[in-house]
C-alpha cells in the first residue's frame, strides 16, 4: 500500500494537478490532501522529504513536483 | 476512461518518476510509455499538447511536468 501525499497550495497550477494528477491517483488509492498555505506546521514536514515548489506529490518518500506553482518561500512568508 | 501518455527519455529522473507515479496511475489506468529518445517523431505531438521537459505526462490533453530531467531541445538534438 503506498503512502501518498499532494502537497498544494491552493493556487490554479495546484488546482489543474488536482483534478487531473490527483483524482487519476485516488481511483486506486488514499491520497493525502495537505493544503500548506492553511497548514503551516506542514511545510516542515514537506520541506523534509525534499519538497521546494507545489503543487507535488510524496510517494513513499520521494518527491514529484508537478508543474509549478510556488515556491515553498512564499509559502512560508 | 483517461487518456494518460508518459513520456520520458530514459533519464535517471525519468525513471524515478516512472517507478513512482506511473507506477501508481498503472494500478487503474492505461498508460501510453513514449521513450522519446528512441522515437523521435513523437517529439512533435508532445509539443504541441504542451510538454517542455521530460518527464510529463499528459492527462486528458493537459501537461503534468514531473521533476526535471531533460529540456525537449535536448531530445531534439
Amino acid at each position: 500500500m503506498s503512502n501518498i501525499i499532494y502537497y498544494h497550495a491552493g493556487c490554479p497550477v495546484c488546482l489543474e494537478a488536482e483534478r487531473s494528477v490527483v483524482a487519476e491517483l485516488q481511483k486506486n488509492s488514499e491520497v493525502t490532501i495537505v493544503n500548506l498555505g492553511e497548514d503551516k506546521k506542514a511545510i516542515t514536514d514537506a520541506k523534509t522529504v525534499g519538497v521546494k515548489s507545489v503543487p507535488a506529490l510524496v510517494i513513499n518518500g520521494l518527491p514529484f513536483h508537478i508543474n509549478f506553482g510556488a515556491p515553498m518561500s512564499a509559502l512560508e512568508a
